[in-house]
């Protein structure tokens, strides 16, 4: 049965009696025999397994990285020596062996723990991660505060390959080389990023790897860093000699393991990109368990496909993270050369697209609302400034995407959409989505920022009149009223729309907009409406601070209309249900009728 | 005369008529002998140092890339191939051999170029760049842009060792060596960044430089890149070799270039850092012809080194620009391990201060206000969503800090101060910088962004309240009146005061409040406020798009109170009079009262 391969690779066969259940933290690692280590990596596999199975979750990346983490609780002594991690995807392991081993073996407990490095969950978690590449300058700042301090204790990062793409990783390492004193930089090296790594310097890494780590061209040795290499990085006892010999060294070094992505589960190694992530699956099997329908993403990268066809300038970037946009393998190969994923680094993403605009290409980067707030100096000046006609779409964006404090999509109408020269526009519904979208490529006056439309296809949106210019800061009055004007922004506008029909019940006509653009204002619509409206009321998804409601607050209270600015507070959320959110937030089409019938 | 040293290391004493204000573009460049291009260097260079010496400007960087500019524009095409510059400090002989050579002869013309390369000035000129580690990243992008379309010519990136230490340079270089086709980087190694550079790789460029490019552990080959080296990069001769030999090639090849920052010019030479860049100085004497006091920077410097004397985890961070915070030579000597220059690297620095905070440092990053930009995503993930207590000291902020566009300082309120559980404090006098600088280092709860205040040490202020405790969001009633609240952010407070003044001989008693905060609002003020005033007016010094008063009228218009939200409108400006600025944007005391008085 190929899915519990991963209980038949153990290199030792005597069977003991290891129960992950008597694993409180590091000290019970400790305890065990190093030849029984090989088991205890198995259970914890098979353990983590069951548990991500269940509820979701990374699974290659953990499942390669179990034996590297047994060998550093073994040889390290966490949380006096501090081991810091990249991105948390290969975090697990390190949890269930730091006292939170209960939510990896107990369903009722599965969601007491989050998907990344938590400090509120435990002294082995320095810092919530969640974004890439951060590792080493984590590692860095707290190896000088230990030295400016007096202490002793070792500094761990752990970095993956496709982490080291991203230029900060270069930079924390450069530096490290530089600042000199003890820390430890595993170097994860499984030969894949999300999807499969790139940048020119995977050469030099296959050479190390080919070379047991003596080829001279070193990538690592070049920024000052000593360096060593384990060949088999899912050797338990391999890697416990590695880190024993650098441990409380007194420069900085980089041992660089090379690891399996999902060692121990065929489906895992078999597919690596699928097995990034999973929703919940059949162990067995490993077929996911939910059956998911074509999504906008598929259909944008159909649309894009389509047009790639008949233009050979048109070009989709991603920065590592291709399923946003709907880039899978197949359609990646179908876009050829018109296809471009430039690894984990987002700001050369960002100029990359501004210069293939610049040279009379039709770029479209997909990113992730989370990942885009990585690029605010590029968006300002090698896109905005240069007022160059690239097309970036904004995936995951609002209160209902992704979950995780580092992943919300909360702010990227306030991190970008006050930049001048870029256009930000928000589609209420998926059919103004495309034609947006077109409209941004045919273009060439300046960037566009278009949030991607996440409710569905079914879903009606405001009026589309053919042939839009949406260069002009027009919004759009989708319903004629007077007292109350609803502004609703793109997702929003199906709200703006019920609370309308609520307030028509109730005898209050009110004005229904659509926005269009989250960034600019139609003052000449504001003064207007100013004539017989008392109340505006704007409804943003994500948070008002530094948004788009602000906005019209301000041009409306210039002229003393009252204004409702909804949205979410200005604060991080942490695995929240986005049902309740809104709820606390107001955005419900009973909740604002009421806030709207009251005031008036 | 060490000041015209410049005109006497010619290496071809033979004297030819060379006439700078015949070279119109690079085509009269081609037509010189090549024996006599050190002549034309020689002549470029007294021309530059000429019109810098009177004009101010970038003076060391400029030197030293004579002989490549020369001998780029001899050997490639432009603008059929494209050069682009990384953070155009080295781009003026540029801008003289491609139609701009009147702007560096004749005094009258001095300002009709920028300082930056700059589009619309000539299309030898491919973006406005003013930032580093930009230009390998959009030539990628230029590349790929030309390989779509089916065209030829050569795409050539020109990035310092400076810029290297930016993490997006590593991404365009990683980029580009997986991207293949034709692509040249010309690396100039001038050995030094605006202050001397810094990291671990500057061992192994060392260690290139003594080998004449033949060590094996080569950074940019282990990224995939091809390598030629050229000895003496101030050769005009050698130069065009070596540029003939890679012009036209089918592959990314990096052309490292041994220059010597300040070239020709003794002063410069001998102290590459003050030199680096000049207010207008005396060309035989090298003495800056203005006087300049101490400074806001000076006394920051000295308070922050009485202070490490009595903590030692006590450490300043720059990244790469010592100046900003006071941090000359002698003083960083002082701090000693207590200064942090981590290279122009932003987001490590921000990554690197949290870090230092959560491992129990008390770190301090000065950072101007264009290049804060740079770390969106450290602040929010690294910084805010850790809540590590470390402090940042916003430099050259506002309408009238750096008027380049491409350094403004209007944006780090609506960047930063949107972001949750940092702590956005704008002092309205030197007194109260101190004291928020003190209180910033000495809490232990969260992130603290302060504006450095920038007027003078006389400016009074609002009174100073001992021991505030501005983890409090209460705002500072100065004045107080009723109709009208003048809500005067930061250095914008004393225009509050003046126009209340101008409003009280009116006989109007104006409220006048000291904000503190750019990033919340005082609800309960807003609201008491609210009973006796129906107007209210916010004053900040930056663009009102997603800023401070946008929130004022946010919480305002919701209990029907009407504003005026002064400050820039969301716009870029180019080397604009900040006097004219704020006339144009009403902020004037005399402009204040007179709208208000309308209004009331």
């Amino acid at each position: 049965m190929p899915g519990t391969q991963f209980f038949n690779n153990r290199r030792d066969k005597k069977m003991t009696t290891i129960d992950l259940a008597t694993i409180k933290g590091p000290a019970d690692v400790k305890k065990i025999a190093r030849e029984d280590l090989p088991e205890l990596c198995d259970k914890l596999r098979r353990a983590m397994l069951t548990r991500t199975a269940a509820h979701g979750g990374h699974v290659g990346p953990d499942l390669g990285f179990v034996e590297a983490t047994v060998a550093l609780h073994y040889v390290f002594n966490s949380p006096v020596d501090k081991i810091v991690f990249d991105v948390s995807h290969q975090a697990y392991p390190h949890k269930m062996l730091t006292g939170r081993m209960p939510a990896y073996l107990d369903p009722a407990k599965y969601d007491d723990v989050s998907g990344y490095t938590e400090p509120s969950e435990s002294p082995h978690d320095l810092f919530v991660v969640g974004h890439t590449s951060t590792s080493v300058s984590l590692a860095c700042g707290l190896a000088k505060a230990r030295d400016l301090r007096g202490e002793k204790f070792n500094v761990v990062a752990v970095i993956g390959d496709g982490s080291l793409t991203g230029g900060m990783a270069f930079e924390g390492l450069n530096n490290l080389g530089e600042q000199g004193g003890n820390a430890i930089v595993i170097f994860n090296d499984n030969q894949m990023s999300i999807a499969p790594n790139h940048g020119g310097f995977l050469g030099s890494l296959a050479r190390l790897r080919a070379t047991k780590g003596n080829d001279p061209c070193n990538y690592f040795k070049s920024l000052g860093l000593d360096y060593l290499y384990v060949a088999d990085g899912n050797d338990v006892n391999a890697l416990i000699d590695a880190f024993a010999k650098v441990k409380d060294c007194d420069h900085p070094v980089v041992v660089h393991i090379n690891t399996e992505k999902g060692h121990g589960y065929s489906y895992a190694v078999e597919n690596k990109e699928a097995w990034h992530w999973s929703m919940p699956w059949d162990l067995e099997t490993g077929k996911v368990l939910a059956a998911y329908g074509e999504s906008v993403h598929d259909r944008t990268a159909e649309h894009l496909l389509r047009k790639m066809a008949d233009d050979p300038t048109l070009v989709a970037i991603t920065a590592a993270v291709p399923a946003f946009g709907g880039w899978n393998p197949q359609r990646r190969s179908r876009a050829g050369k018109q296809f471009v994923d430039v690894g984990i680094c987002e700001p050369h993403a960002c100029a990359f697209a501004s210069a293939l605009a610049k040279g009379g290409a039709r770029p479209v980067w997909f990113v992730a609302s989370t990942f885009m707030q990585r690029v605010y100096d590029q968006l300002s000046h090698d896109l905005a400034v240069n007022s160059t006609p690239a097309v970036i779409v904004v995936c995951a964006s609002g209160l209902s995407a992704m979950n995780d404090v580092t992943h919300v999509g909360f702010f990227d109408i306030p991190m970008a959409s006050n930049i001048p020269n870029i256009l930000y526009l928000c589609p209420t519904s998926e059919k103004e989505y495309f034609a947006m979208l077109d409209w941004a490529i045919a273009q060439r006056e300046r960037p566009v920022v278009i949030r991607m439309f996440q409710k569905g296809a079914a879903v009606a949106g405001a009026p589309l009149e053919d042939g839009t210019d949406f260069s002009q800061i027009r919004n759009q009055v989708v319903r004629r009223g007077s007292r109350v004007a609803l502004f609703g922004l793109g997702e929003f506008f199906g709200l703006a729309e019920q609370a309308a029909d609520l307030l028509a019940q109730k005898g209050v006509p009110a004005t229904v907009v659509n926005p269009r653009f989250a960034g600019d204002v139609d003052e000449a619509l504001v003064g207007e409406l100013a004539k017989n409206h008392s109340l505006f009321v704007t409804l943003e998804d994500g948070v008002v601070a530094g948004g788009f409601g602000q906005k019209i607050a301000a041009a409306a209270a210039a002229r003393g209309i009252r204004v409702f600015v909804k949205g979410a507070p200005k604060a991080f959320e942490d695995r929240y249900n986005p049902q309740e959110l809104l709820a606390r937030c107001g955005l419900t089409a009973e909740a604002l009728a009421r806030e709207i019938l009251a005031a008036l």
